[in-house]
């Protein structure tokens, strides 16, 4: 889960390379380097184990010259982040070096063979493999050019990559690579410069203009040159150019400390922007505006293109599957739960890593989803291949336009939320969630499973979330002193039910990623089978406690940790003066119909975290060990 | 796994008898009985349904005269508990009684050719088979004795047993015998007195001086006289007396400082148990000895009686629905890969909890599975109660015979292992994977989903699940060595992936109820996804890297923690020096097939939750907060 940047043109490389860097950042930041092939004809090398900053210092009095170079940030899989382990790598020559994202799963064969044949290695990675592999099958093989060597040495290869490659001895041209983990490449007019990424926001400042490389594709990259694209078999390949459209504005923090903050105050705008034009007649289907508020939403409708083109497929499903990790698996069981509500469907809910090596049973009339904000994750991807192999129809459900999954997809909807900068995703779960409610209701009404009266109260109630949000958000300075008090609070445990259920289970992922704090979230009524045993005064119980359906149950669970002295915060339906009585702490949303409750629930445990990890002085949008992407498996 | 007690001398039976029935309770007690013949010569039976306490008050007002007499304590096997199904048991003339701890695997056999033979039978049960046999080999031989009958009447017999027989004919003596179970004889000095019961604790307040019983063994005491022990074909045999030196609290625990610890180490003989009579060919449907284990396993097979008499229902079944909670429902999701595999059916894991209050869909060819040790579990029976009103088949794994989840159940499979005692569950898990492995290749076997090679290969490697386990336990003084190292640790992780997933759920969740210790398990692939970040020099992770399928993939992120100074404890195949040579401490467990991977790698995270809990001074046997049988919501 790196980030990796190439660059070929008539302009100074470094600064380029560096800036792209940056945009990278949010998928690793524990050591980079940059690779230069210099005026003088040199190849110079920097690295710095930490941020894309440090490296900046490292390189500033050094010799930056050139118009070619690639450049990496970390994210470490194989050795720890230190400098010998950092990108670029090279071979032993010196002559060829590269940077790479993914992982090389029998680079310790290959690294016997190549010790017996002499080569010694400096890094405990699997990339110094990969590059030493290049050299001596350049080296070994007659007439053997670079893009032959990396050819015949991915041949080789088992594991995931992209890869971006020069060589001293070829010093006008980039050689690039993909499997499995995502490669971009930004052209231009007769091709005077070319930009290279792991996505597109490093190049969208110089060209709009893209490919895509498809997995086992290698491409050949020179200055006023077409690119040639060709897979392993050496067969050429017309590389199709997109244009792709990425508003840059979107990439900065605007007012906030951190992204993570602007993107959970972003949530009541971008939900209106992930139902534009899906609900028809909403209030906001035209620009948002307060005097817009008290229109009739009763004739509201929701429309899904993918429901309207694959009608036939969904309503002869009998079975649904959802792909997903992380925050998308919290989303994908609410929408397990809508999906049974409101379709009458079966829904099984998978860890996509393990469906993907599993022997599940996947049924031509099966329907599976893949939910993923990157749209690039790594285990989600195969799944889905899977799944695609026995005849399923493969719908995707992410935010990131263009990405693996939406092209992999037979159809899908995009949640359209925007970039989401911070490694603890938010806006992208309540986005999920919503795309996950419209669905359920457009299907159930195709399937005619939902009554008029239960879509018009859903869609009605719906429409109203994003004001809703905007009514928690307002809680944020309570909530943050709220945090303080818990700072020192080295476990937690989140308890729901129902619909809150997997809420309990985000809002203690969000705790664990950004404050590093053991957080676990079960089903309330799961207590009683082990974990409660952990409670006594100082582990605090977050309940999700909102007026619905079990409430009375939830609060008899709260008895039950008050008599074992343990400390609670109950987020709550405004005006609850039962639960107030009874806690520690409690924040209170507005109230709403069951099934939405997790778009209002959640925000309250959102800023939480948030809070926690600012008053422990954590580094919020980059959280340690993390990444944006899990491009690996 | 019930308690025998005997006693012949020159003081009151049934007081000695009571008192002894207390001391074996553990052992089971859902009924109980006891038989003496009065000081008139008369046979006087009294039995209840319930505990000890509940025959005392039975037995209170009558005639409980007599100086020998023999009592039991039940765990249902066959049968509900009930007066009609308590011990002992009486043959048709009213002579002769007996009780009996173990299972009669043929009795179904002996039973019809006893019924052609005019018999009638009063329970369900397969001692009251053995009682009339031996009435019935008494009067058809000529020339034949108590003794004689039982002996031949053994003979006939597949299966375990420990009983003790008394003859209204021949008074003035006790015939006992074992097989695969455990029996133990007092004596005193010239034989005033002699003690019989399942182990010494009953006997130890009036003699040190023990004859543990061999199998095949029967031993014939009377007063005044040598015990005389022969063998099956009658060859006499000099018993072995044992001083014995015990510590008559431990007793009920056999030497174990805890429950819990003797649960563990009981594992192989339940397993074995648990198998016996249903997996036909096995080396210990015989008494279990080592000469056997060579034996050629290829012919073996799995019956059980619900797969058989359920066939039309399961084979049409389009989906099996698992309700569990706790500890059962990370059995469940072990059953959900084993039936996925080996019957290419769909199925749903869900908590009760939640899945009663849900709107999942339940189809009427849905086969509900509910798997429960207790059988009370009051979420599980809420949950199945839905089901049975949708017309699905409901399918209960129980330990408990009799108990509420078995008499709602349509149809199921008993684990068998015995009454658990120790709050965290150890030796029902085990036994309810070993269920799951049958029932999932009974039902291939059936369905045609599983080929004649695979069947047999898992069902050879079954067999030996036993041996293995006890190679493990071997490891015990190791595994409290390393437990000590980590009892200041705050928090764990808990890793694996596939079968051995939910083995790392379980392993957490022993380590959180006995310990204290916030421990949570994750599929592997999903620490990137977030739990990564709280891997530090102070969160120790424990790894389930067995050597199968993933094993690599288990190495990578082993590597991940490594580079973030995380400490590693693996659970790895013997003789594995890859991830010997990267981590802390590793824990060997022998080599078998991936899908009975978790009945060896729990076993040494039960021993190290055991240890930690001990080391840090916690009563183990009655964790805080938590109760055996969750019969509330």
């Amino acid at each position: 889960m790196c980030g990796i940047v190439g660059y070929i043109g008539m302009r100074n490389a470094c600064p380029i390379l560096l800036e792209g860097l940056h945009k990278l950042e949010y998928r690793g930041y524990d050591s980079a380097g940059v690779a230069l092939i210099t005026n003088t004809g040199n190849l110079r090398i920097y690295k710095a184990k930490g941020k894309v900053a440090d490296l900046e210092s490292v390189a500033a009095d050094k010799d930056c010259s050139g118009n070619i170079g690639i450049a990496h940030t970390r994210w470490a899989t194989h050795g720890v982040p230190s400098e010998a382990n950092s990108h670029p790598h090279v071979s032993q020559s010196g002559d060829i070096t590269l940077v790479h994202n993914g992982i090389i799963e029998n680079y310790a064969t290959l690294k016997e063979q190549l010790i017996e044949k002499g080569y010694t290695f400096k890094s405990e990675t699997d990339t110094e493999v990969l590059v030493q592999l290049i050299q001596y099958t350049k080296d070994s093989v007659q007439a053997c050019n670079l893009a032959m060597a990396v050819r015949l040495a991915l041949k080789k290869v088992i594991g995931a990559y992209a890869i971006v490659v020069i060589d001293r001895q070829e010093p006008e041209k980039l050689v690039c690579a993909r499997k499995s983990s995502p490669l971009a490449i930004g052209v231009t007019e007769e091709n005077k410069e070319l930009f290279i990424a792991s996505d597109a926001s490093p190049i969208a400042a110089y060209t709009k203009q893209i490919i895509y490389l498809n997995d086992d594709e290698i491409a050949v990259c020179e200055r006023d040159k077409d690119i040639q694209v060709f897979n392993l078999d050496n067969k050429r390949i017309s590389p199709e150019v997109k244009e792709v459209d990425i508003d840059l504005n979107m990439l900065s923090k605007d007012n906030f400390d951190h992204f993570m903050l602007k993107e959970i105050f972003d949530q009541p705008n971008v939900l209106r922007d992930c139902m534009r034009g899906r609900i028809i007649n909403a209030p906001y289907s035209r620009p948002w505006s307060p005097q817009q508020k008290g229109k009739n939403t009763d004739s509201l409708s929701v429309i899904l293109s993918a429901v309207t083109l694959h009608r036939r497929e969904l309503l002869r499903a009998r079975r649904i599957i959802i792909l997903s990790c992380g925050t998308s698996w919290h989303a994908g069981l609410i929408g397990k739960q809508l999906i049974e509500h409101f379709c009458k469907l079966p829904v099984e809910v998978a860890y996509a890593s393990e469906f993907r090596y599993s022997d599940s049973v996947i049924e031509p009339d099966d329907v599976v989803m893949a939910i993923s904000q990157s749209g690039e994750t790594a285990d989600t991807m195969a799944a889905m291949e899977m799944a695609k192999k026995r005849n399923a129809l493969v719908f995707g459900i992410v935010n990131a336009v263009g990405s693996g999954i939406s092209r992999i997809s037979d159809t899908g909807v995009y949640i359209h939320v925007g970039p989401e900068i911070g490694v603890a995703s938010t806006k992208a779960f309540t986005g999920q969630v919503t795309v996950l409610v419209m669905l359920a209701l457009a299907l159930g009404m195709a399937k005619g499973t939902v009554s008029q009266e239960e879509y018009n109260t859903v869609l009605h109630e719906l429409v109203m979330i994003p004001d809703k949000i905007q009514k928690v958000l307002e809680q944020n300075d309570k909530i943050k002193d709220i945090a303080k008090k818990y700072i020192h609070s080295k476990n937690f445990l989140y308890l729901g039910r129902g619909y809150n259920y997997p809420v309990a289970l985000e809002g203690a992922l969000k705790l664990k990623e950004i404050s590093y704090i053991h957080a676990e979230g079960y089903p309330a009524a799961e207590m009683k089978h082990g974990p409660i045993a952990l409670i006594d005064s100082e582990m605090p119980v977050v309940f999700l406690a909102t007026h619905h359906q079990l409430y009375q149950k939830i609060v008899s669970n709260m008895q039950e940790v008050i008599s074992r002295n343990g400390k609670i915060l109950a987020i709550v339906t405004e005006g609850d003066e039962q639960v107030k009585a009874m806690v520690d702490e409690t924040i209170e949303v507005p109230p709403t119909i069951a099934c939405l409750a997790p778009l209002l629930s959640v925000i309250p445990l959102q800023l939480l975290s948030y809070h926690v990890a600012v008053a422990k002085g954590l580094n919020v949008d980059q959280p340690r060990n993390l990444a944006k992407s899990v491009t690996v498996e």
